[in-house]
């Protein structure tokens, strides 16, 4: 859902209401009735597999009183995915190409269920599979090239800033005056595990000056939050500080305690990684800390594994090891147990080394477990984006 | 919305609709009017928080007519939560003590928004904050166990159980069969990206006979599907392989090239990791795969990084450095380039090492980078939980 709003959304549509209702006839055709009350384009997702709680066809071609007839070309493509797998044909595969009359049928390139497009009047209804990667790849392929911007009359354009590393209230504060200033710029505060998002809309009868408004707008407002303003639209953090690497033909190397593989996780996630990021070393136990960063027995003993001066040895010995550009390291207490009085749990050090600077951090984090992992990717990441950034 | 309704449905709830509207008081009101239609018992998220856009408890009091007043007890949770983030109260957080006299407030024990619950005849209204932690803490302290389970003639009884490396029309053929013996038993397939989970509802006047036909359900499913079932509830993989480690006092190491840090990154997700974990090599670049797992030159030379003889090598690599009971390995390619014809994009090879045993596995996705390193982390995972597993 997320994703099909943010695009819509970005193409000017307003995105009114998602809707999750189980594999039920009822509830499928009372959604569909309100969703036509309420919208122009509709748009549905699941129960086109091939097991019998997959429903959403039989019950809308039902609903439109559409005809259902085997269609030879959908089998060819159920066939031909089936092949490319490895796999063989069977019964309920067949039953795949079994589609509505009435529906133009949305070609799935990497799965065996097709899509559907009804028409009735000016309303538009959808039907994509649930299978994420094979409904992003028909929304975007299929749905989203055909679909007209609302309006002729009036237009709305949008952009999100995403932030990292402050919380919504200070972030709220920080940027007071901007909603009094731009009354007709709508500012939603979009709270996500990856930091406080800032959505801009605009809506006006003029395409220019649209554009022109959200642009002052964005440019207020980057100017009170500052630098924790990280990015806009979909980017992630992660995206960024590969971007910046990629510029700078620069080569990361990671050693991570509590972030337990999650920096080097998010940075692999990124096709072409293998161009800056060269090696992420989860030193959890202590031994090998120093086996493979040689951090120092001294160290680990005088100051314990969660301390400014490990960071440190752990970011100079993942770069010295290495021979990357940049070291990067955490370590400290993702909970829920090990935290003391000085060292609570949430509490980390991230370590940064370059051929120039060596520095450190230390911040807390107030949740459970996974929460903390995330933020102390975060907070480590964004040292990185901060010291490239121009 | 998933954590929620889990809860519910495990609790014998059946949950009929679930909603997502923006900040937009017309649609908060109206979603509110079709949910009290519905349903006996609503649950509300988000929309608590201080900034301007954060209206949900103002539209809702204004539904109900209730007057808002300041709650001194609020403000003073409210003051101790910032306190112990070491932060200062400003005008917004005061505005978050300004509560509906008509609802009994939900105490936050980790945020600054207070939770709501409204009654209206035998209707509940639950409204939290829309903070993930802070949510799901809430529910489970506040609302679940004020919760009756519905029925007093009818009881629904459900167990999901969990399925990994087997794609749902292979997995509806293997228990095809268990539907027509058992037609009072719903089952449901639901694709997630950790594999597909069935889940199973028997709903009678019987809650003896709830169970007991849930029991022979399962016993015969379990005996159909084979060992693709690794659990069931809301357990993991790795909180699978985690437990088995654990209960035969086992030590595991990581050597992850195509997975990126992702295997580590979820054996680590588990609190008390640290007792089986003992380390992850993220190696990305060949000669790191040689500097820190002694994988021979001569292998990457005359195998390739992505082979059978480099996974080995891997795992028996990372197992001897880091002295523990197992080591795993991946090399593969993630994509979305370096595929080649004979090891195209999708593939991987996945090592494992013990003191008894080395063997490896080749598998081939077909979806995206970020699909296909979810996959390559669980078939690794599930290599272990098979090798462990009595």
């Amino acid at each position: 859902a997320a994703f099909i709003a943010g695009h819509l959304v970005e193409k000017g549509f307003s995105v009114g209401w998602i809707t999750t209702i189980g594999d039920d006839a009822d509830a499928i055709s009372d959604a569909l009735a309100s969703a036509i009350e309420r919208a122009q384009i509709i748009i549905m997702t699941g129960g086109l597999g091939p097991t019998h709680d997959d429903i959403t066809m039989k019950t809308v071609a039902r609903y439109f009183s559409s005809p259902i007839r085997f269609d030879p070309s959908v089998f060819a493509d159920v066939k031909r995915c089936l092949e490319r797998r490895g796999r063989g044909v069977s019964g309920v595969n067949r039953d795949q190409a079994m589609v509505p009359e009435d529906a133009e049928i949305l070609r799935n390139e990497i799965g065996t269920a097709p899509g559907l497009h009804f028409r009735r009047g000016d309303r538009h209804l959808f039907i994509l599979p649930g299978v994420p990667a094979e409904m992003e790849r028909m929304f975007v392929n299929h749905v989203l090239p055909g679909l007209e911007p609302p309006g002729g009359s009036t237009y709305t354009k949008s952009l999100i800033l995403r932030t990292v590393n402050i919380p919504e209230s200070s972030l709220f504060e920080r940027i007071s005056g901007c909603t009094e200033k731009f009354p007709d710029v709508r500012l939603a505060f979009l709270p996500q595990p990856s930091g406080v998002n800032m959505r801009l809309t605009v809506t006006d009868d003029s395409e220019m000056r649209c554009e022109k408004r959200l642009q002052e707008a964005e440019r207020e407002i980057r100017q009170k939050a500052g630098d924790v303003i990280y990015g806009s639209g979909m980017e992630r953090l992660e995206e960024v500080v590969a971007r910046l690497l990629l510029e700078r033909k620069l080569t990361i190397a990671v050693a991570e305690s509590c972030t337990g593989g999650l920096i080097s996780h998010k940075l692999t996630n990124i096709p072409g990684s293998s161009a800056y990021f060269d090696r992420g070393i989860v030193t959890y136990s202590n031994i090998s800390k120093e086996t493979h960063l040689g951090v120092p027995a001294r160290i680990l003993r005088d100051h314990g594994a969660v301390s400014a001066e490990t960071a440190i040895a752990m970011a100079e010995g993942v770069r010295s090891v290495s021979g990357t550009n940049i070291g990067l390291s955490t370590t400290g207490i993702a909970g829920p147990a090990g935290g003391t009085k000085q060292k609570p749990v949430g509490t980390v050090f991230i370590g940064y080394a370059d051929p120039q600077n060596t520095e450190h951090r230390c911040f807390r984090f107030f949740r459970d477990r996974l929460w903390n992992k995330e933020r102390f990717a975060l907070a480590a990441l964004d040292l990185v984006r901060r010291r490239l950034e121009p």
